[in-house]
C-alpha cells in the first residue's frame, strides 16, 4: 500500500489531528465523535449547518468547516456513514436557539444515521432540517443508494446554504435555498484507476490497465459501464452530454463548471478536462460564470474525475459569491 | 497510461487554454511562447516577475499567476526547460521601466535558458535581475543540478517578492528580499511512486512495491537513498530532521512549515504528516506560526511529500501574509 499511514485504525483521528493543529484559531477537534467545528460555533444568531459522511472523500467535509461554509462535519471512519451517537451529539453540541441544518448525501449508511440521530436531538429539544443531495446522474439505486447517489455537487449545496446561513436566514429558508440548489446541480464522474482503503491495504476494486469506468460512485460503485479507456476529449464529451440531457441544461443558461478531481488526478489533467468542457458548453450556447477546478470531492487515491454543472440565477450567483474562510488556502 | 491526455504533444498547451478559458478577465496565454500572463502586465510602477520551468509541476508556475504572485511564466513542455526565446520573448512581454525579475528553480537547463535570455533582453534594452532557488536539502549536485536543486520552498519566494513587488519594491530591494526568503528555506521531499510523462506513456523510473525514494527530486531524480516502505511518522521524522539540521532551525524559531503534495498523494495523507511535523517541531521549541497543506510542486501524478521549512522574521511574516489573488481558488 502507497500511502502515508501509520496504524490504519488512526488514520481518520490523525487526519483530524492534523487538520485541528493547522488550524488552532479557527477549528477545534473533538476526539469523541470524531468531530470538526468552528470554534466560535453554535451561535444564536444563526442556524448551525453540519454534515457528516464517510471519511475518505476530503476535502469533503472536515476541511469546509469554516465561515461561510459548514459550522461542523463528524465523518465516520473510511467510506464508513458516521455512528448515530456521532450525529446526535454534534447536533446537541451545535444547537443554536435558530436550529441545525443536517445535510446529507443521498447514501442509505448516512441517511439512516442521520434520521435516528435527527430524531434523538429533537427529542432532547434541538431543531433539526434535513437536507439530501443527490447530484450523481450516473445510476438510479446504486450499490449504497435508493436513489441517486450525492456527491461533488454537494459543494454547491454547502456554500449556498453556508452563505445564506450567515446572513440570518431561518431554517425554512435554507431547506427552500438548499433544495433549490440541489434542483438545478447535476453531476457525473468516471474512474481511471481503482483507490485503495487504508485498513484494506489492497485495491478496493479492479481496473484492468486498459479500462476505464464510467459513471463510478465516490466509493468504487460500478457506474453505468466498463469500457476502453478513452481521450481526455471523448470522457468530456460523455461526461457533458449526461449531465446537460438530464435536467436538461439548455442554450442561454448561465452555469458553474466544476471539474473535480478524485484524489489521484493532478490539476494539470483537470484544467485539459476543464478547457474542453468551457468549449463545448459554448457551442451549446451555454455560458460559465463561474469556474471550480481541483479538488472538493474525492475517492482517496482513485485517478478520475467528476463533472458537475449548477444552473445560476441572480440568487444563486449571490450566494456562491459570498465570502467564506476555511481550512483549504492558498498563498 | 491513467491519465487525462488527448495527443500527448499537446498536453502542456491544453492545460494552459484551460487556465486561460477559466480565467478570462485576468490570465493570458500566448501559445507562441507557452506564456500565461496578467492581464494587467506589465505595469509601469512595478517589477515583472515572472518564472520558467519545465511543466508537469503544476500549481507550479502557471497556476501562480496573478496579483501578489507572479506576473507571468513561461514553462516549457513537461520536465523540460522553456527555451531560451520563450524566456527572450516573455522578457519583452513584460518589460516594465523597474524592470523584470526572474525568478530560477536551480536546473541546469533552466539556468541555461534563463542566462541566455536575459542576455539577449538586456541587448534590448530590458533590465533583467536574476534570482536562484536552491532550497532541496537532499543532495548536493545531482542528476540535472550543479548545487542544490530548487523546489516547493519556492512559492515562499514567489510570495514575499510577489507582494514586496506591488508594493513597489525596486529591482535591487526584491533581489535582497528573495534572496534572504531563500537564504531561510529548506525543503525535503520522498517518493512513494514514480510518476509518468504523458510522452513517455510508463514511469519515469521504477520503484518496488515495498519502497520508497528518500529525498527523491521532482523529476524523478534519485534522493539520498532507496528503502524499505515506512510509517507516515518515521517518513515526517527523516524529512524534519535533515530539514531542521541543515539551516539549522533552532528552539524559539518561529517557522512557516510547508507539506507539499507530489500530485498524487491525497490531502487527508497531507494532514497526517503536517500533525506529526507540528507536533515534532513543538517538541523542539520550533513555534509553527503559518502552515500550507496541499499541492505547490508537484511531480506529475508521483504518490509523495516534501516538507519545507522557512523561518520567519517580522518582514518575511508581512510579506507572506500580503493579499493574493490567483487561478487556484477555494470556495
Amino acid at each position: 500500500m502507497k500511502k502515508f499511514v501509520n496504524d490504519p485504525k488512526d488514520f481518520v483521528p490523525e487526519m483530524l489531528q492534523g487538520l485541528a493543529l493547522a488550524n488552532p484559531g479557527t477549528l477545534k477537534y473533538v476526539p469523541e465523535y470524531n468531530l470538526i467545528m468552528r470554534t466560535d460555533a453554535p451561535r444564536d444568531d444563526k442556524v448551525s449547518v453540519i454534515q457528516g459522511s464517510g471519511s475518505g472523500h476530503e476535502p469533503a467535509h472536515v476541511m469546509v468547516v469554516g465561515q461561510g461554509m459548514l459550522d461542523a462535519a463528524c465523518p465516520g471512519d473510511v467510506f464508513a456513514a458516521p455512528p448515530m451517537d456521532y450525529v446526535l451529539e454534534t447536533s446537541k453540541l451545535l444547537a443554536s436557539p435558530k436550529g441545525v441544518l443536517h445535510l446529507i448525501n443521498n447514501y442509505t449508511g448516512d441517511r439512516m444515521a442521520f434520521e435516528m440521530g435527527a430524531e434523538m436531538a429533537e427529542a432532547d429539544g434541538v431543531r433539526i432540517g434535513t437536507l439530501l443531495v443527490d447530484d450523481d446522474v450516473a445510476v438510479k439505486d446504486s450499490t449504497y443508494t435508493v436513489g441517486r447517489r450525492g456527491v461533488a455537487g454537494n459543494f454547491f449545496v454547502i456554500k449556498a446554504v453556508g452563505a445564506a446561513s450567515e446572513q440570518g436566514a431561518d431554517l425554512d429558508e435554507l431547506l427552500r435555498i438548499g433544495n433549490k440548489v440541489n434542483g438545478v446541480t447535476r453531476t457525473m464522474g468516471m474512474a481511471l484507476t481503482s483507490c485503495t482503503p487504508p485498513a484494506k491495504g489492497s485495491p478496493l476494486f479492479e481496473l484492468g490497465a486498459d479500462e476505464m469506468e464510467m459513471g463510478v460512485g465516490i466509493h468504487g460503485e460500478p457506474g453505468r459501464r466498463r469500457e476502453k479507456l478513452a481521450s481526455a476529449n471523448a470522457i468530456v464529451d460523455e461526461l457533458l452530454e449526461a449531465v446537460v440531457s438530464d435536467l436538461p441544461f439548455q442554450s442561454g443558461d448561465d452555469v458553474a463548471l466544476m471539474i473535480n478531481g478524485l484524489g489521484g488526478t493532478p490539476i494539470s489533467e483537470l484544467y485539459i478536462l476543464y478547457g474542453r468542457a468551457h468549449s463545448e458548453l459554448a457551442k451549446r450556447g451555454i455560458n460559465v460564470r463561474r469556474n471550480y477546478v481541483g479538488e472538493y470531492c474525492t475517492s482517496l487515491d482513485m485517478a478520475g474525475a467528476s463533472l458537475t454543472l449548477t444552473k445560476l440565477d441572480d440568487e444563486i450567483s449571490g450566494l456562491l459569491s459570498a465570502p467564506a474562510e476555511i481550512a483549504i488556502r492558498t498563498f
